[in-house]
């Protein structure tokens, strides 16, 4: 086994059914084919209380600086309807070109092209100068507790200090050398309980409806927007998910009332001056919600959802230079640097090196008859070597 | 038995436990009052699916007009917590003047008032000069589906007709003589359901979050008031009562929200023209409630509560002026004309003549320990022994 080929190291990779939490041979696949590339290879479990063990993988090539990090997960979604799909969710069949199966965009095969990306460079020019690393969850997919976080957090006490990160995601909307993510906007979620007075809804003064202060308080969280993007970044963007009253009487005012919100946010916050925004709004909502006479403003609790998701954007020149000019010299395209759409482990890993993220069209991701053609792994492949080989060139110089 | 003693017709109405929809023997103990007197009883039983039987009563003194009506109730309702009643709630014992019982004022008080104020003008004056009769439901403190508009629609198509009406409602707040109510507002209920399209919070541009135009809209039925009030009735006042939601994921934006809303409005409305406005204020809202490009107004679904409740108000001279004056000249004091609280079942008798309210103090009312000072009950029946008498000589002048 050669590693060398992109095809084979997916087909390997999907037949192993690692839906989270389960490893499902998937690490071990990966394992087998870094071994004979030289790399050290460690297998790290991590547990905590309450959630599912899980298997991550981290492996390095390499004693010394550059030290470039691929990160990714082995972990896929589940297959859903298993009899909506054409071909079988983990065979890797290949029909017509495409090959099917659970994971094979998101991210079994950015891995496959990596791993084959390195062993070519390996083949053709020897080990790079430097060190190469990958870092692998089984944990993406899940609540994420037992993966990058703490994956990271056991490399960097052993004493290993990356350069740059590039993470396999797919981030191309449609073909390849659409769009490199750059950046992720940050995610704050916060639960607000609203206190009133239960009461006739014919006597409203002797009762305090708190749905007038919720709906106040709510409004003001949407409305006017936080901000109005930036050139790298879309607008932040507020949305309230839920309002819960639970009256079923109509001649009854309610004694409470919950909501709960969710923000995504651009680089003009941080985590803590959008909270502190946040708080601004509420009270003020709450304080002018009911003007009537001897009114206080409305009493509530505001509870913010466990470690918030932090904001990042990487403008380190050496990584984005090295992958914009391995694209555009392999597809002729020239990549959006993106920050749209959801949070990704690149959250943590912004916190050790500069980070971005490449890899496969994501069309397909999370839906049944998940496929990737053929084709495009060889090209992400070209890709991941020329971008290699330029990193540890521009390192070097 | 004679009827004249307001005290002893009360005990003996309070010691029949007739919770609703219980009859418990309170209208037999009223129709052994009436009969003695020259009454005609009817006892009316109204059925209808799903709801228990009612038992009404329908009494008249008399077959030319003027016609008087006195209504009211004997249901009570359920006496709660009995161990924190200091006295029993159907032993009617008198301690120190005071009466206990559930049903004191609210409103077993009323009717042993005017059926002894009926007994005592018979006794003094003989038979009024026209009709008396009695319109006593058993589900007023209930659904009121049974109750007395059953009973007005069975006496109306046997041919009964009246020129005015008294209900023995409980109006005072502090002291006999301080309230006749001569109106109730009307009240409208309904219930929206906002369709939006479920999605990721990180792409809402792909979703549509019906909590943006649920907030917007429930915003705007409690902003601005609907009226100032007028000289005769406080501002309509609207309440949304309940939103709900249901859903338990922050990352997740809900596909559908519910919201629920009340009304109680004055004589500036009908029914008719406050659902129109309500309509126009979700209708406005929903447009509004979402300004991206190509958006189209929120879709939902207004659904009405069966039934409103129509205000009123009475103007009718000779029923005011009699009852008025029988108040001034009994208390020395001028009663406020009121149209405030909940609603009553004058809403229902207004379809048939002019109607107004008067009765004992309300303080106590649905409380544990409902109680009456027996002076009021003496006062009551001076009162309506005074009014009974102005309204039929007012009638014959």
């Amino acid at each position: 086994m050669s590693t060398t080929d992109p095809v084979e190291n997916l087909q390997r990779l999907i037949r192993c059914p690692s839906v989270t939490p389960a490893e499902g041979g998937a690490l071990s696949a990966l394992e087998a084919m870094l071994l004979p590339l030289g790399f050290k290879v460690d297998r790290v479990v991590s547990t905590e209380d309450g959630t599912p063990d899980i298997e991550n993988l981290y492996a390095r090539l390499g004693n010394d600086g550059p030290h470039l990090m691929f990160a990714g997960h082995t972990d896929v979604v589940p297959v859903g309807d298993e009899g909506a799909w054409t071909h079988p969710p983990f065979a890797a069949e290949i029909v017509d070109g495409i090959m099917y199966g659970r994971g094979a965009v998101d991210m079994k095969g950015g891995i496959a092209c990596f791993a084959a990306a390195v062993a070519r460079h390996i083949e053709n020019h020897g080990a790079p100068k430097g060190s190469v690393s990958f870092l692998i969850t089984g944990d993406e997919e899940g609540p994420g507790i037992n993966g990058t976080i703490k994956l990271l957090q056991w490399a960097h006490e052993k004493g290993e200090r990356w350069d740059a990160c590039l993470v396999g995601e797919p981030t191309n909307p449609d073909q390849l050398g659409d769009m490199i993510k750059i950046g992720r906007r940050g995610s704050v979620s916060g639960k607000v309980v609203v206190h009133g007075v239960q009461g006739h809804v014919a006597y409203p003064h002797l009762a305090d409806n708190p749905l007038r202060a919720a709906i106040a308080m709510a409004g003001a969280l949407m409305d006017p927007p936080f901000d109005h993007g930036t050139d790298e970044f879309q607008p932040s963007n507020m949305e309230v998910t839920t309002i819960d009253t639970g009256n079923p009487a109509t001649n009854v005012l309610p004694s409470k009332v919950t909501f709960a919100f969710n923000i995504r946010f651009n680089d003009i916050w941080t985590a803590e001056s959008l909270m502190a925004e946040i708080t601004r709004r509420l009270d003020n909502a709450a304080a002018k919600s009911d003007l009537r006479p001897g009114r206080q403003p409305a009493r509530y609790d505001l509870t913010w959802a466990e470690r918030p998701s932090h904001v990042f954007l990487t403008r380190n020149n050496r990584l984005l230079d090295s992958l914009n000019a391995a694209i555009e010299k392999s597809t002729g395209r020239t990549p959006k640097l993106s920050t749209t759409g959801g949070t990704s482990d690149a959250r943590f890993i912004k916190d050790y090196c500069p980070v971005v993220e490449f890899g496969l069209v994501g069309q397909t991701m999370h839906m049944v008859d998940e496929n990737v053609p053929v084709a495009d792994l060889e090209a992400l492949t070209r890709i991941y070597q020329a971008f290699i080989a330029r990193w540890f060139a521009d390192a070097g110089a």
